[in-house]
Order: C-alpha cells, then structure tokens, then sequence
C-alpha cells in the first residue's frame, strides 16, 4: 500500500493527511469522505454497477468498482471505509494526465444554502461559469531528464480562459515545461486528441450519451484525460484514455438529461477541437523529438 | 398603432403601461428598457444584423431589425425610443406561441451583484435550473368557440417539471384548455414538433450552430415556437417557426461557445423529443377533430 504516484487533484495521503492509496494488483482505495459525501459516492458506484440501462460503450469510461473495505487509513487514525476502484494508471510508466471538472455549476439543487455559496464562489473565481468547466491538476511528462511538468495547486486555481487555452495545448507538447517561453509544438494534438481512438472522439461518444440519458446529473464530476508518452510514440493509440471520476455529488436525473454537464463538455470538446486546428499543430512526424526515434 | 394581440410574455401596453405596439405593416414597435438594457439589446441588433459570419440559415431565426424609431410611448409618456422589429406573427389568424426562456443561468458574468442575486433565485424558483429552459408565456389556440388557452402570469411562474411536461404536450393537442381533465391528445405533435421543417428540426439546426459559434452568448433569451392551427390543418408545414427574441442580456462570447444555452436547448430537445415518442400521441388523421376536414 502506498500514496498514488501520478495523483493530480484531491486530497493526498502526504505529511500524515487522509487520501487516496493503491496497491501492487491494480486497485486504487478512495477514503469515503467523513460526511455524507462518501456514502453518496458508495453510493453512487453501487447503484452504477448494478445498472443495466447503461451501454457498454459507456461504462468503459467509468473505473471498475470493487465495493468499499475497511482500510487503515493513510493518515494512521485507524480502520478507516475505503471505495475500492480500479487504479486508472497502474501500468503505466510515466502517464500525462489531466483533471477537468466539468460544468459550470459543481453543485446539485438539493445542497444546503451554505454549500451553494462556497461552490458558486469557486465556479465564479475559476473558469467553471466562463468554460462550463475547470481545470483542477494535471502532469504533463517531459523526458526521462525534466520528468513531469506538474503545476502546484494555487496556480492551477487561478488559471484564465487564456492559461486554460494554452495548458492544453501544452498538454499535448513535447516542449511543455513550467517557464518554457516556447509556444507549445502540439505534437501530440494529432494522436491524442485526434484519430478515430483519441480523446475527442471519446468525448463525443460521452456526449451522445449525455444527450439521451436522463438517469443520473453529475455535480463536481471530472473528466480525466490520460495517455502515455512512451506508447503514443509507439504508435499504440490505445494508451489514450478518458474516464469520469468523483461521484459524490452525482444526483439522480428524474428524466432531465444533465444540460450542466453536456454544456460544459460541447465546450470542452469545442476547445480541444480547436487544439486540432490550429494552423501550430505539427503532425507527428515533424516533432524533432519523434524523428530520433528508430 | 395598436397592441399587439397575440404578446405571450413581458411587459405589456394596457392599462397605461409601457409596452410594444405593432402596425399594420408588420412592425413590432419594442420600447427601449429605461436602464442600460434597452440600449444593450439595441447594440446587439445593430451588431448582429451587420455580422457577415452568422449563415442565413440562422438568420432566420432572428426578427428582423428595421433600426430604432422614436415613437408615442403606449403609456402616454410621450416620446420614447423603440427597437423596430418584425412582427413574427403579423400574418396569422390564431397563432399558437410559446415562450421559452432557455439556459439554466439567465444572468452574464458582468452583471451587478443585486442582479445576479434576483435572477439567481428566479432560476433556482422556477424550472431553470432544473430543466435548463422556463416557460415564460404562452397560447394555444382552441376553437373558434373557445378561442385561445392562455394561462396568466402568476400560474405560468409557478410550474413544476411536471407542469412542463403536460403543457409542452397540451401546445400540440386539439383538446388544450385551462380546466380540462382530459389526457392531451398530442394531435399535431407530429406535424408541430416532428418532420423535415418542424420545432425539432428546427431547434437541431440551432444546436448545430450553438455547438460552434463563439460570438455571442444569450442570456435570459427566448425560443419562440410558433405554429397557426388553421395552415396546419391545411398541411402547410410552413406555418411551424422557431424564433430567437430577447437580447437585452446577449453578450460577447469571447471565443466560447454559449454552453449555458446550449445544454438547456439541448434539454428541450430531449423533452420535445419525449413528446412525440410517446405512444399517445396520435397522429394528425386520428384527430376527430381533423376529420372533419373535406
């Protein structure tokens, strides 16, 4: 058991604290939150996995629930109920990942008055009511040499529309670094974001889906993006990855499809779209970086 | 110069009130709102009907803006700049109409406080928030015995999710009115809502356009669905619009899309969409009423 190596928001089982931990087969031990947030995530997972109305292709972009376990908590306050998950990350060598909370409201109708002000606020202060979603951590890797590129959390919370525009372009670089003044080259943009395997396809499947579904609306919900330097320059598409994570402000629809979510993720799509586009994008084989390779 | 007869929504020109006024000739005279919105929503109009990049495909579903006019005021004021606009329903008999104010958030980021704290609780009150769309006002035209079912403002503030539902229904049935016990008979749903030039397809084109502009964003802006019972009856499609009103509160979109507006359209969508999946909806030779036709 140890704290997750590529975590890039929420809480951490650093310095003594209450977070997250995996183990060696693959399983990822989420400490159920001391309110009733936790048990409404349990929840959450329970309800999903049993689920019989959601599609296949659709349940791929969930992590794979194994139930909840008493655990010893990172934090050394004793036996403590876990979620158990399937780690995202486990075989992977050196993942870029990205967090985005999607929609531009991250709190349910139902919440208490005080709960709506702290989230208003903070869907105010961020890109959140702006993009119709934030970004909340992300780790871009570099090289063996510079390792990952991972913006500290207070700079991540402020992040503008431009900072926004430009991380995931950088997201996609093989030039992405904390002070690089270098426009970000986007040599990856064509595989990761683009093909018929990569992330905005995907996206657009989820939407098809968040178009019909009226089952569940996702509050503070995010969208990870994950892929995998070492594969996409083999070539291996498949190490491009998204999945939804955080359900424990996840409500039921009553037959309204999640308009707050959908609209946050067209314009998530709509941005990374124009990643693809833009006339900087090299394609692959341009990147020096890919040219050494054999 | 007269009142127009057919006005669902907003501020009305009785009883020595400021209101629109309409000629004989098609034009729908609207009063400038005495603070800054009335100059907003003419800037807008201004702007937008000059904007080369919106495709005349959209266009159409804008009224078209013949400038501004300094007019009598219907409240006796005197003098008072208004917006001339085209009368969207100057060429019909009995005109079913319904206003529909779409996006769960009817507020832009740059308004005042007190603002956003009065439109705040009006979407949390209504089915803004909910549904992502309001129903803000509407008609439907009965018989030539009963005439027009048009329930008053007061009872329209107050629908729940359900009342919603019946009366996105009860616009497209022969047997609306106000105190009927009977089950909406959803006769014209097909014709209204469904085929090649129908709400749906409509409103699909619009979502099309809305997953790509970056112009604008629309605020606290309506759908109007429009359709005359008599050119239905007829077969005449055409009678069936969608129209955009409302720019008070549009704003630049500063190279976001307006997902706000987007996921309650998308949700009105899916709601219209139910209306005509539902198996009691007959289709328009089943109506007793339309059988009578020669």
């Amino acid at each position: 058991m140890k704290a997750p190596p590529h975590q890039v928001a929420g809480h951490q089982a650093r310095d003594g604290k209450l977070g997250p931990l995996i183990d060696a087969a693959g399983h990822f031990y989420k400490p159920l939150q001391g309110d009733e947030r936790g048990l409404k995530e349990a929840a959450f997972y329970t309800a999903f996995s049993s689920n019989k109305s959601i599609p296949d292709h659709i349940r791929k972009f969930f992590p794979i629930f194994h139930g909840t376990q008493l655990l010893e908590a990172s934090d050394g306050s004793g036996m403590h109920p876990h979620l158990v998950l399937q780690d995202l990350v486990s075989s992977r060598l050196s993942p870029s990942i990205m967090d985005i909370k999607v929609g531009s409201r991250t709190w349910p109708l139902q919440a208490p008055e005080d709960y709506i002000d702290k989230c208003l606020r903070k869907d105010r202060e961020s890109t959140s009511l702006s993009l119709g979603f934030r970004i909340s951590g992300l780790q871009v890797y570099g090289s063996k040499e510079s390792g990952f590129w991972k913006p500290d959390k207070k700079m991540i919370k402020r992040f503008s529309a431009v900072d926004v525009r430009l991380v995931l372009r950088k997201f996609v670089s093989s030039n992405a670094s904390a002070d690089s003044g270098l426009d970000p080259d986007c040599c990856f943009a064509s595989i990761v974001y683009g093909g018929s395997d990569g992330i905005l396809a995907q996206l657009l499947e989820l939407k098809a889906w968040f178009e019909e579904q009226t089952i569940y609306h996702f509050y503070s919900c995010s969208v990870l993006l994950i892929y995998d330097e070492e594969l996409v320059l083999e070539g291996r598409s498949c190490g491009v990855e998204v999945k939804l994570i955080d359900f424990a402000h996840a409500v039921e629809g009553n037959g309204v499809i999640d308009h707050n979510f959908l609209g946050g993720l067209c314009s998530l799509i709509k941005f990374l779209s124009e990643v693809l586009e833009a006339p900087k994008c090299c394609t692959i084989k341009a990147c020096p970086q890919v040219e050494e390779e054999p």
